[in-house]
Formats: structure tokens, C-alpha cells, sequence
């Protein structure tokens, strides 16, 4: 299994990928560690968008955090069903809990949005783990809030929300606490880039590299 | 629903949100059918990627077709779960066969992707329906194949598979068909561009307009 390829000709794909996504960002990724050069590298492998070399921002206790982690085969929690799928090759478990009828029950009640009442609802069940957001702002603002509470036992936030409402400053709002964290700054992220960067962390805690 | 909204807050912020996509992208969508805008406003809201009005291309016949689809129920195929997940207001099946046993099995003997295989696999099994490429430039392709062999029933194709090795090509093979299309052009793309664009449609078949 090479950047998600399980076939010899996907093999191959990502083998050339690779190569070429090291050509394009060689020179963003020199200062970063060889866990956060492949990390960085799948991302831009997965979206084809080279300027999440720029936009990806990773803080020093954020690999060995994750990784500790998932070698423990802890809880990854995501906000929507598109990251929880994406995720496909861990021995723990992957959750989403945004279809779960107490979420919807909860976000109608007290007027949040679903993908946040995943959150508390997962703080309430007990969540120990990584939380992978790539999707809802207010899913990551719940996060945060939870952590700052005490109410949540968050190991490491993958916080790549995206869209022009609440996305840029949602992430600059993880950067300001003390969660270990992967963000990308500015409007841009989505699921791709949850994935990419969940899965890469799960390569590095089995080999030790991609 | 709104954009995928569904809470009060969840539609402010995609109301909201497509404000902004209008002000940015605008100019460029000027030249489209509503039903076109609304698609490409989609595309951009969910990646917070204004290039997308720039790589996006629509063929003549593409929304008419769909549409057609999506009234019968017909089935919709998705190259990898990611997209399948992502497609979640179907009245009709919306399949992807990239973990089905005979499909792992195929693409192991044919030294195929699975991507490809499962085309191979749903073509095998009487679809008819709209195939949607999020990821695999493989599956593209191997539509191309059993559509001009007469093999595939495909009403239309939202081809926007990613990456740097075979996407742009695949793309641009998929224009010089006669098969109705969506694509973006060169190497971007992906799963949020395929549920944005299959999402939209579901909405227009519905109600006439997102």
C-alpha cells in the first residue's frame, strides 16, 4: 500500500505522483521533518493543488501526537461521512456521527449545525483520539470549545474545513490553542485534504515512512 | 435544503456563502444557462476554489440529460466511496463497486485498477444511469471504453478524476466523445468537484433551481 494504491497499476500512478509532486514543492517542503514532507506531499498528490504546500501548516508536536495515537488504535473521529470512508485502512475505529438521530435530534434543538453536535455527542460518548474536520467550520469550533472545557479528550485535530464563510478563522482559531494540529490556511481544504493527511499519519505509525 | 444545509445555521452560512461565490465568480459564469451557473456556484462553494469557474467546461447537452436521469431514478455510479457517500439526497441507488469481491478479484487478474474494474463490473451488471469520476483517471477512461463499444448505458458523465499522471489526459478524452459532460480541465478535480456537481443536479431535477 503506497499512497493508497493497492493494485500494481495504481502502483505505478502514485510511484510517478509522487515523483512529480516532489519536483513541484521540493523547495516549500526542505525545512519540514520527513513525516511532515510526506504528509504535505500526499495532500498536493491527492488535491493536484500545489498550493497547499503554502497553505499547510503543521504544528512540531502534531506527528508525534497522531502517531502515538493510532499506534494505540484510538478512536479517529470525522465530521462528515466523506472523510469517515476516505479512511479505509485503520485498525481502530473511524466514526462520524452526523446521521446519528441523537445528533440530528440535538442540532434541531439547540440551532447548531449537525456536523458540531457530532462533536458533542462524541465528547459525551466518551471520544479519545484524532478528530479529522474537513468539512464544517462549526464543527471545528465545537472542537475547540470542548477541549478548552475539559470535556473532550482530544489527541490530535486535522482542521481542514473549507469555504468562505467561518473556514479561514476557524483554523486560526485552532492555531491559538494548545491542540496538537494540521491546518491550511485561508478558505481553501475540504475532505481530500482530511484524508490525505489522516491516511499519510497511518502509513508513518505502521513503517515508520510512505 | 440548500447546498447541502440542512439546519437553520447550516443555511445561513450557505446562503451566505453563495453571495460571496457570486461576487467572485460572476463575470466568468455570465455565458452559462442558471442551470449551469448553479452547478459551477456549487463546484466553487464547496472547494473555496474560484479557479474552478475557469477549469469547469459543460457540454450543450449535459444538464438537459442528466436531469432526464435523475427524474427516472435512474442509477447513479460512483468511481470511489468517497463520492458515493456524498450523494445523500437520491431518491434513486447511487452504487460504487470498488470493494465488491468479483471487482478486487478482476482488477488482481486484468493488472487493472479497481477504479476500472468496478466500471467494468457495473457495466457487466446492466447499468444505465449517470457514472460520476471523482478520483481515478482509470475509471474514466474504461467508461470511454465500454461506451464506444457499446457496452455502457450511460446517460451522462461527471469526469473529474485528480491528480498529475493520466487525469488531464482522461479528461480531455472524455470531450472527444459525443457522451454528455462535465469535466475540469487539467489535473485538478476530485470527489468534492463530483458530489458538488451530481448534488446540484439532484436539486435542479427536483425543484427547477438550487
Amino acid at each position: 500500500m503506497f499512497m493508497g494504491a493497492s493494485t500494481k497499476q495504481g502502483y505505478e500512478i502514485a510511484n510517478k505522483s509522487r515523483d512529480i509532486v516532489r519536483s513541484l514543492i521540493g523547495d516549500k517542503t526542505a525545512s519540514l521533518s520527513p513525516e511532515e514532507k510526506s504528509i504535505v506531499e500526499r495532500i498536493v498528490h491527492s488535491t493536484a493543488d500545489v498550493e497547499y504546500a503554502d497553505l499547510a501548516l503543521i504544528t512540531d508536536d502534531f506527528v508525534s501526537k497522531s502517531v502515538k495515537s493510532l499506534k494505540k488504535d484510538l478512536d479517529i473521529l470525522t465530521d462528515i461521512n466523506m472523510v469517515r470512508v476516505g479512511i479505509n485502512k485503520y485498525s481502530g475505529n473511524v466514526n462520524c456521527f452526523i446521521s446519528h438521530p441523537d445528533v440530528i435530534k440535538m442540532a434541531k434543538e439547540s440551532e447548531i449545525t449537525r456536523a458540531a453536535a457530532a462533536m458533542q455527542y462524541a465528547a459525551d460518548n466518551g471520544f479519545e483520539g484524532i478528530v479529522a474536520v474537513g468539512n464544517a467550520p462549526t464543527a471545528l469550533y465545537k472542537v475547540i470549545e470542548l477541549v478548552e472545557n475539559g470535556e473532550m479528550d482530544v489527541k490530535s485535530v486535522v482542521g481542514v474545513p473549507v469555504g468562505f464563510v467561518g473556514a479561514a478563522d476557524s483554523k486560526e482559531s485552532l492555531l491559538k490553542t494548545n491542540i496538537p494540529s494540521l491546518i491550511t490556511r485561508g478558505p481553501k481544504g475540504g475532505t481530500p485534504v482530511a484524508v490525505a493527511a489522516i491516511n499519510s499519519l497511518i502509513s508513518i505509525s505502521k513503517t515508520g515512512q510512505e
